[in-house]
């Protein structure tokens, strides 16, 4: 053994930090994990305050290194992104029920904030189809966007003004936590379920209908389908189908081959423009086929004064805001994250939220509804090659000539185009392979997504997500509860103790029972640490043969992170109750916060510095003195 | 080093558990974890029904080894908490502002149904003033206990009926596990701030007030008190103050000599009958003491028929069953299982839950209200010697000669009187040490202690147990999004590897950074943990000279308790972050669960084998070879 007749290895009982230290890094872990401070140390003042800036718009950070190399890398994936922001732009404006050319107003303000604002290289600014129909569900309750258009759109801009405002305040606040607790599975259940209504809801413009619900569930729109069978247009269903076809094939060419992904990149622009032509040679609309309707020149109108703050939607509006920024950035900031990991650069997930804030805010502004990182753009981005956000500039220039001179054009898209734009988009999202991933590898992840999927699917998006959430908080709770214990044996030929579950073949040390407890030590499971401890020297004493019982137990709390007060207490119930068998207690190896706060609890003193070791082989040394059959330990510890 | 010049410890890659065997451990220790069963194990059929009843029946346990040298000390416990059940029996009943006779039932049929399901020695049964308040202030918002007191009491019996079936059910579903999150902060908090406004309720007694509010709140019973100031009576007070000092003298004589516990124990009767006495002689009521008035003789009556589901009240009622139900079980449970500690027993926390919801279900239909193990009774009942739950059955006999023979003579108690006693049980209750301990042991449960406090007394009971309990949840919440990870150095001479901030004498292992991560690592923390992880590779590499940069990272999974999908996608990303740096990751000493999830996931696949190690030494060994300057290594492992 490494420490064979040397003498044991000090326990540092060095007297805690002051409140004050401890509260500090505790607060610096819960709000800057990312140490965003750690360039401005010990830096002269010009330096800090250039800083400074950049950290707050990275922009000035890489411009004056831009050159034209890599403009032409940003050129050519900002005009491709346009092509694909155009077709999304007035699609998803659909999806919310407003005009289209907010959708196209909305691919020109923002993206030229985030350019400013934004750390992420890679991420595209746009629409969103989840977001988009999550404000048309619960804005479209208080206020029909058929009869009352004008109100109807003051509210949609006032939501995303209240997204901007929860995004930067989040962002300031250091609140990216929050958005932590929307796991994976979450999400993958909520865009599941979204993309299926989604589609769902397309088929009213594959089949031309005049009249549907504004509801999102399942039956509700299978019921607004069915119930206007009537209605339904061949003409605009075969189109829309020819049109389905081309663009999930496309979609198949760049699965199938990586690079030809411009192919599917530009795919949505193509159906727009072939049908365009299509609508305005063909007369189509003459067929049943609807088209978007005139789209008027000009670059955004501000509609500041639009912003509607009257109590009797505030409640709807806040709530649209609410829930579409954790939407939002959830998507946006896993994206920008996903994509830095990929290229090993960081984002700063905070400093991404307050990008997003602004874009939002000053988007309300400006005739722009609620815009993010949409994964599609965003990937096309990246595979375009773009390598700064000016593919984002040179995107917001495209959509300026587009308002400037084509908007008009595109007023013949027929709206059957559209959905099947979105329709292939969201068959996308539906990621059964992840689901069943999930399923194989954790069955309870797996309840959270279907729980997000079948929420979102048959009652209604926000629900959905909170049903959802709310069982992943439940699980979180579940595993402070129950943090698993187990009982160490010596491995052979080491000083290394392991779960003699995992490791059969570790031989139990006679007299010592050795237990490794599980962390946070804390109220939720502080009686269930004492049952189980209780259990195990029940168990122990019951399996061990009647010569040698248990003497000591020693508590390994090298994995234990922190404890609280009731947690001690806890100890202290289990100190006493050995005691009554007759079985010392000794601790091995309390980590930093622990220690300090049995001190501080004065449990130090009650069980005895001498009782505290460092390593479980030092403890064992520690107690094999006073232990009777120190022949038989002898045996083992050759 | 022990395991210098050895082949390096094998790690068990054994395939997983398949999910049934893992979920029913899972769920075992998640609902069973005092493992209630283990007396079940391979017995005969005969045993096991015996075992079985006696399981459900405690009594079958007892009874049989029952003899009369543990009546004696029974019957000597039984007597002396009679003696305290009647007082509070009245008083409390009193404070829900139902007639003080229904008091007097309560401490009759629950003791007997206690003394066969209950598993405690110690546990005596009986009102408690929390809950007593609590069902006054829920139930009184509905329903007037003066101008409808017939409809109140039924709402009274019905409230107790639904604790009582919420209480079982928690039991037989095992949900303990909800009881363990009221915390001990939160408890101190809650009795404390309950305990303020009882006593301040209780100046209405004092000052012999008519009129009162049926408010829970400092503010309103402050203003009632002082509004009817003309309805102060002088004597009233005298004598209250008087009945007051005596009690508090004899806590005091209590404290100092703890062998005249009785003292106090007997106090409250002597309080009730000197106050008998005096009002019957001296007509007290003449000079503005009020007394209690008429109390019937007689056993409970049937009370089944008046319980009341109107669908009008049913929210009251429930709401009232609900919450009492927790405290009922907070304070209860807690109780049995801190005496149990004291006398090295057992108590199944939910056994008791079965047998507190026989109580309240059976009391409901024999004018029973809440009852439960009260701290003071149970005290007394333990210092009293009790041996088993027989003293329960003596004190019921004793209630039924008293509801028999006696009740008419104390319908001359003073209210007075009683207010005296029910002051002084509160003033105990108030644990100004717990508060200040608190505060120097841990703020952030102080803050959770104050909350329930001022919630209590400013808000209202069940507002103020909700809030402490939610801070206490958040704190759980941050708890697991945080988890601490530290850098560990190796301990001189040893093979020992250490926090370096807590073992500042540790040395770094030039080349490989070795990283402890907290644990769990799931969807909460996942972004926390690896932003940390590069934060703590971007500093090293800031500290670290030129000459030897980092090449390996070892992550020490040794206590890491549970993974999710999201906490493995994470480890896949820290990889992929690393591998775009150059450097090597390894990990160490994965345990049980969270190998079977790298498993099933394909992550080992992923990292390979032979890069996860069962010791940071292993691991330092495996990596040294691939180390560019092992030279610098070797002069550190000697």
């Amino acid at each position: 053994m490494e420490t064979q007749g040397e003498s044991i290895h000090k326990v540092n009982f060095a007297t805690p930090r002051g409140f004050t230290t401890a509260f500090k890094s505790d607060l610096k872990e819960t709000l800057f994990p990312d140490d965003p401070f750690h360039e401005f140390k010990n830096k002269p003042f010009s330096t800090k305050t250039k800083k400074a800036i950049q950290y707050f718009m990275p922009i000035f950070e890489w411009l004056p290194k831009y050159n034209f190399r890599l403009f032409k890398y940003d050129l050519l994936a900002g005009i491709t992104i346009a092509s694909l922001a155009i077709p999304q732009g007035i699609s998803y404006a659909k999806l919310a029920n407003i005009s289209p050319i907010i959708g196209l107003y909305s691919s020109f303000v923002p993206p030229l904030i985030y350019a400013i604002f934004g750390s992420s290289k890679h991420l595209a600014v746009g629409t969103v189809a989840a977001c988009s129909l999550l404000i048309a569900s619960i804005i479209g309750e208080k206020v029909s966007p058929i009869e009352n258009p004008e109100l109807y759109l003051q509210l949609v801009f006032t939501a995303t003004f209240f997204t901007g405002i929860i995004q930067t305040a989040m962002g300031f606040l250091r609140l990216g936590i929050i958005v932590d607790f929307l796991s994976h599975s979450t999400i993958t259940g909520f865009m599941g379920g979204t993309a299926t209504i989604i589609c769902l809801q397309q088929l009213k413009g594959m089949f031309g209908l005049k009249h549907f619900t504004t509801k999102t569930d399942v039956i509700s729109v299978l019921h607004a389908i069915f119930s206007n069978r009537h209605e339904w247009r061949w003409e605009s269903a075969v189109v829309g189908i020819i049109f389905l076809v081309f663009l999930q094939f496309t979609r198949y060419v760049k699965q199938k081959k990586p690079k030809l992904f411009w192919v599917s990149a530009i795919a949505p622009i193509v159906v727009v423009i072939t049908g365009c032509l299509f609508a305005y040679f063909a007369h189509a609309e003459k067929h049943g086929i609807q088209i978007v309707g005139d789209l008027k020149k000009g670059i955004n109108p501000l509609s500041i004064n639009k912003l509607n703050f009257d109590p009797k939607y505030m409640s709807a509006t806040l709530q649209a805001g609410i829930i579409t920024a954790m939407v939002a950035l959830a998507e946006g900031i896993a994206i920008g994250r996903s994509f830095a990991i990929m290229k090993n650069e960081q984002v700063d997930g905070n400093k991404e939220m307050i990008a997003f804030g602004f874009m939002n805010i000053i988007g309300s502004f400006t005739s722009c509804y609620l815009t993010t990182g949409p994964f599609s753009k965003t990937a096309v981005n990246f595979n375009a090659g773009c390598k700064t956000a000016m593919s984002n500039v040179v995107m917001a220039f495209c959509m300026l000539l587009t308002l400037l001179f084509l908007a008009p054009l595109f007023s013949y898209t027929p709206l059957v185009a559209l959905s099947a734009i979105i329709m292939s988009a969201m068959l996308g999202l539906i990621e059964y392979e992840k689901a069943y991933h999930l399923f194989k590898t954790d069955k309870y992840d797996f309840c959270i997504c279907m729980v997000g999927f079948f929420g979102v699917a048959f009652i209604s998006m926000d629900i959905g997500l909170m049903l959802s959430v709310g069982l992943a908080i439940l699980r979180a709770l579940l595993y402070v509860a129950r943090p698993a214990t187990c009982k160490l044996g010596s491995i052979p030929d080491s000083a290394l103790y392991r779960d003699v579950e995992q490791y059969p073949e570790t031989s139990g040390v006679p007299g010592i029972l050795v237990l490794q407890l599980g962390s946070p030590i804390f109220f939720p499971n502080c009686t269930y640490i004492r049952e189980r401890i209780l259990r195990w020297v029940r168990d122990e004493q019951a399996n061990r043969d009647e010569g040698s019982d248990i003497e000591h137990i020693l508590l390994d709390l090298g994995g234990v992170t922190s404890i609280d007060i009731t947690g001690v207490e806890t100890l202290i119930e289990v100190l006493k109750a050995m005691e009554a068998k007759g079985i010392k207690v000794a601790l091995v190896n309390p980590r930093l916060e622990v220690m300090e706060k049995l001190i501080v609890t004065k449990f130090i003193d009650r069980i005895g510095k001498e009782n505290v070791f460092l390593s479980i082989d030092d403890a064992i040394k520690g107690c094999r003195f006073t232990l009777k059959h120190s022949k038989q330990f002898a045996d083992i510890n050759v």
